[in-house]
């Protein structure tokens, strides 16, 4: 697929990619085309990193400047390089990750099928509950996932083996431009300054080894084996149209999670698909807005305690889920557990991910902004 | 305390020290004088993630390098620096934090302050449990530590303010040397080609803040508002006159789990004061060996569903805590969830941290060899 409608000139993404001739260097994408903002004149850093730690003004300015260069068609012409002889890398060096929790729906339907309680987290709506990810093993859309091994219950042993429940996780995550500093909050009105774009992430889950090990301190082996990102990072001013509202508090939150922005959401539609053997079949529709707590929210959460964040950071929605069967942001909601089969579109019966399937993520905001994909094949567990 | 007989020449640890005319680079101790590692002529890499990095074997040669040129007392006499001159800056760059919780008298007694049963958490006996910690906020010794805002249970009600359950652990971490490779596993006897050496840890908690949030994601803004470590870290090959058993196994572990290496521990003392009107009073006496994983099971436990380790990463133990009532690492442990008060050497009353509270942790494994302190004080919470 080619994506080259979610990359017009009103997105203006930012990304890391080379070429057979030319290094890994600061790009920008229209339509099917990539640009290095080296070759349009533009002071560029060498780092994404780099770039997303300048002031907003600097780089609403940046944008202006990049809109007026690749509306030009002599520098299209002149510049661009065909997305398929580019190889995108990891757009960020990722410091810290942080995966939230922000769909009640999700919350719900997750504790349904482990718990068999429909009922929220005690602390789920007064905050957004989460988890510190592992940040070394971050890597790009299209990096194959190795099927984990690791220790599970299997009836009343405990078995160790390579996972029986891959799962996916339909998210996206906000990143941190401008970096806070140790013992400072950052107030959920001042938090867009600090957030330099968003991308899509899939935090693969292997929900046997997550279940084994999580209590009390929580998910660690069951996620730390891989979390994809699209290549793609579509800054806040791209978003900015499709601002909207988030759903209404179901009970009052304190202050520091009282936002003076009305529309402090994104209205992004999202899509997965479980591909296998040259078929895709989709598993989930779901919408961004439908989360609880916004990007804004995540941020100052981070950082009420005084914790600092660093350009680079990862603050995860968690999965993305609705209240349709269709509206399923993982395996686990849709299998409830991994008790309800599903069929591909190409007749199989499947629970979780088997080795070969594959799993594409999408995202668009609309008019022309859109993130791409993020993509993963799990590959089979490597023997000992 | 001057801890000049910690840092004999069969020590020789590695940190970043700077003084008024000289910039932060990496330095060695012996005694109580420092030592640039550029003045002794050697090729010292800028940062001390650079040099571990480098070959076991190499690691090897430079720490003989540096005993013969310390053996010198003409190098000693020209070259040192006295540690009164000198700033300890942080370590390492630290790329990831997992703190494991290998004690299982801690887990014990914090399962017993925190929810009344005495029991082990469903996986803790099968493998290392632990969480991800935040990078971004570990700091070296000496760093002040706010005291939190967060949100916790107060009666029927949600508090949300500065934490009234500011908590030390008194841990150890391994800091990861040469990295290995996404997707694959390090096995737990090569563990020790990656250990580059060992750091005191203290785990700062706001225990009210933690017990809101953590069910059923773990441990976060409870924990990531500040983590302190000692400014030298002691190498593996300084540790090994030092290396014991670990306690039996209550039950068989699997294949992944089970160490070659008999003495595959280390005895390290660990000491915990609480400073408090110039006045330090003893509240944990403890021993490494007691743990029940080993770092070298951290390593294997880390890397088995194929996440990777970077240099600079810390595996830390958890709270190291004993049986006996003066071998509580931490204040949740001694108080019983905040129930029991202690008395400080001033004869005045605790639970928990107030303001002004310092925490010294001393460690030594004997015989010249010792990690030296790491200490932090709490400063009030920044008012909104």
């Amino acid at each position: 697929m080619s994506y080259a409608e979610h990359f017009s000139l009103k997105n203006i993404p930012y990304g890391i990619a080379s070429t057979q001739d030319r290094p890994a260097a600061v790009a920008t994408r229209l339509h099917d085309l990539i640009f290095f903002l080296s070759d349009l004149n533009l002071d560029s850093p060498a780092t994404l990193n780099a770039l997303a730690s300048i002031d907003k003004d600097e780089l609403v300015k940046l944008r202006r400047t990049l809109q007026t260069a690749l509306g030009d068609e002599k520098n299209v012409s002149r510049f661009g390089i065909p997305v398929g002889e580019a190889t995108m890398h990891l757009p960020i060096e990722v410091k810290g990750f942080t995966d939230f929790s922000c769909s009640t729906e999700h919350l719900l339907n997750a504790g349904e099928a482990v718990l068999g309680v429909r009922s929220f987290p005690p602390a789920s709506l007064h905050l957004p509950i989460g988890y510190t990810g592992r940040s070394s093993s971050i890597v790009v859309s299209g990096t194959p996932i190795t099927r984990p091994y690791g220790q599970y219950r299997d009836g009343e042993e405990i078995g160790f083996g390579p996972s029986r429940a891959v799962d996916y996780e339909l998210e996206m995550g906000a990143i941190i431009g401008k970096p806070s500093t140790f013992g400072d909050r950052v107030s959920v009105n001042d938090a867009d300054e600090h957030i330099f774009g968003v991308v899509i992430v899939n935090d693969w889950s292997a929900r046997d080894i997550q279940g084994f090990e999580m209590q009390p301190l929580g998910p660690m082996n069951g996620k730390s084996f891989g979390t994809s990102i699209s290549p793609w990072v579509v800054t806040l001013e791209a978003l900015e149209p499709f601002a909207t509202e988030p759903p209404a508090k179901k009970t009052p939150v304190k202050a520091y999670l009282q936002d003076n922005k009305i529309k402090s959401s994104y209205s992004i539609t999202l899509n997965a698909e479980v591909l296998s053997e040259g078929s895709a079949t989709e598993v989930c529709k779901a919408q961004l807005q439908w989360m609880y707590w916004t990007f804004r929210s995540l941020v100052a959460q981070q950082t009420i305690n005084g914790c600092n964040v660093n350009t680079g950071d990862i603050l995860g929605t968690g999965t993305v889920s609705g209240v349709g069967d269709d509206e399923h942001g993982c395996l686990l909601e849709m299998t409830k557990g991994g008790k309800v089969e599903w069929e591909l579109s190409t007749g199989k019966k499947r629970r979780y991910l088997e080795d070969g399937d594959g799993v594409r993520l999408t995202a668009y905001a609309g008019d022309g902004v859109g993130f791409g994909e993020c993509t993963g094949v799990i590959s089979a567990a490597k023997p000992f």
